[in-house]
């Protein structure tokens, strides 16, 4: 079956003016048996959009068209795909390929595979170049295309495939949980997600944030602790509290790593999620700071299908609401300039008005 | 029962000449009825030894006895010890209390327990400093003194107590076992333990050497595969192979820390148990090394009393002999510098020589 979708998307076309977007028509990848097909509805603004248009991390390849938080309706489906048919809600991330063979794809970590390709900014063997979802249609490997389930909306669910999915991994991959204690170190689009599936598993949440700006929100959320990171002693009543810290700071160099270690338990994990910009490394690594109590730092990468599938069950069954900002997809240079300057509360999601929705 | 044993070791006594020792008296801590009283026969050199005598980590306390990897004779067990009686061979390592009320101190993890005190360069709370194993005999809290199983000598038992279990313990807490794959960097004193550890429980060991000076004794302990870290590209053949990297190198800013990462398999671990002098941080984090495989930096801390108890019975049965040298005791100044300068193969023990032995 043929979806006979249009592919048009609103593009950086001039790296000088990182938030002017044109409306381009592009060339989607050559549909595959295990390919499917989406008529995006909704796609989430996430902060690496913001990153990749400024060039951040690397050369844009222009047209750059952004957004990797994307739901939409299957218009097509690979003979070979299994799960997913012709009219039903799906959504994809950040990732739209990876080589399915090696040890990480065979073991549900195919977001690590060496091959991987990304969502947007990204080519295919054939020289193809991926582009987001600020646009009309995407074609993935059904690997990478996740039933949205009843109970969940589109516009909620869009954002959930980078934001929800990258500290959802994190949180259950590290025995978020009943009993546990979870922090959270920045409360934005991320960080925000971090409180909500931290307390829907279970764990008491302790939410780190710069000032009180935003307390009435982070309480509205359910974290049952708030710390103000500006105090300059913040750390010391959480002293060996915290089994997991979910860091979502984009600002590296400035994070005061040791402070936050020591609030963590014997073995606790420092994991950051929040990928700042090349050039900006955190603090030197005090080796005092880890032995104290055997503390880890580390990162994680988005998330795998079969995580993805239990955060949308799990979002569907507490019925989870992210906090988002719904704006008309031309509204997109608003929504990624809000983003760089941290207004967003806690998530633009653009809804689709280059094309009529079925 | 009273040990009536004599307390005198040998001294650092004017911290200007490190290496140099005086046989002096000392005060031992009052003994309480959960205290344990060895008669020591021998005592490892341990690299920490060497770091506290040249205040790479702080002030020293004169006159200053190292030494913490000890065994003796228990002399004297107080009533409410249980599970040691006099005449019993054990052991103590770099600790010698603890709370044993916190939380730590509940799960097994004295180590890390907030009010620790070490086995020498620390006192107790009336003012009475801890003095080392380069010495007669020592009092300590039963949980941290290991009775040493038939199937271990004396001599080879000593330097478990701090290099062997500083290794085991983050090999079984992060699931040394068959099938894993285990790099070790650095092989000393803790380099060497950790090999024959690791391949005590069944992981395929990977050792990684500057040069190839060693390779001869690496193969003999058992490691599978040696990579000489020489090579600028050292790395690349053995990406996302291992998935546990026990570091014991006291050198941290030189550390090729991205290359040793990118050797872990998503969500490996690097745990860096050499600990260098202040002032010597490991590299800024580059937060793309971790990203990459979702791998962590961490360290650990000696290891419980638990643990102990298997690591000795895991060397009883398979019989690990570690590469020591024994020395009478008064020649500590050798072995000291032995350690300093890179020449002990692979741990010096000292053998009492101030008193006679029972």
């Amino acid at each position: 079956m043929s979806g006979q979708v249009e592919f048009k998307g609103y593009a950086m076309t001039d790296a000088s003016n990182w938030s002017d977007f044109k409306v381009v028509s592009f060339e989607p990848k050559k549909f595959e048996e295990t390919d499917v097909e989406i008529a995006i509805t909704h796609c989430g603004v996430c902060a690496s959009d913001v990153h990749s248009l400024c060039q951040d991390w690397g050369q844009a390849r222009l047209p750059l068209i952004a957004g990797h938080e994307i739901v939409g309706k299957v218009t097509r489906v690979g003979s070979k795909v299994t799960g997913i048919k012709v009219g039903d809600r799906a959504g994809v991330g950040a990732q739209v390929s990876s080589c399915l063979q090696c040890r990480e794809c065979s073991e549900d970590y195919e977001t690590y595979c060496q091959n991987l390709i990304w969502t947007y900014n990204h080519q295919y063997s054939d020289g193809i170049q991926t582009q987001g979802g600020y646009s009309t249609a995407i074609r993935a490997n059904e690997r990478f295309v996740f039933p949205v389930p009843d109970g969940v909306s589109s516009a909620d669910a869009a954002s959930m495939f980078c934001g929800g999915l990258t500290v959802y991994s994190p949180l259950v991959s590290n025995g978020c949980g009943p009993g546990k204690r979870v922090g959270v170190v920045g409360i934005g689009g991320l960080g925000h997600y971090a409180i909500l599936f931290a307390k829907a598993l279970g764990a008491e949440v302790y939410a780190f944030t710069h000032s009180a700006s935003k307390d009435e929100d982070i309480k509205k959320m359910g974290a049952d602790h708030i710390i103000h990171t500006s105090d300059p002693d913040f750390a010391k009543p959480y002293a060996r509290k915290l089994d997991i810290i979910i860091s979502t700071r984009n600002e590296a160099s400035s994070m005061p790593l040791s402070q936050f270690l020591s609030t963590l338990y014997v073995h606790g994990k420092f994991v950051a999620v929040g990928l700042p910009a090349a050039g900006d490394p955190f603090p030197a690594i005090q080796p005092t700071s880890f032995i104290r109590n055997g503390s880890f730092f580390g990162s994680s990468h988005l998330g795998s299908k079969k995580e993805c599938v239990e955060m949308l069950k799990l979002a569907a069954e507490k019925n989870i609401k992210p906090w988002i900002e719904e704006l008309p997809m031309k509204d997109v240079k608003k929504a990624v300039e809000g983003v760089k300057n941290g207004n967003a509360k806690y998530r633009y999601v653009l809804v689709q008005d280059l094309v009529p929705v079925a």
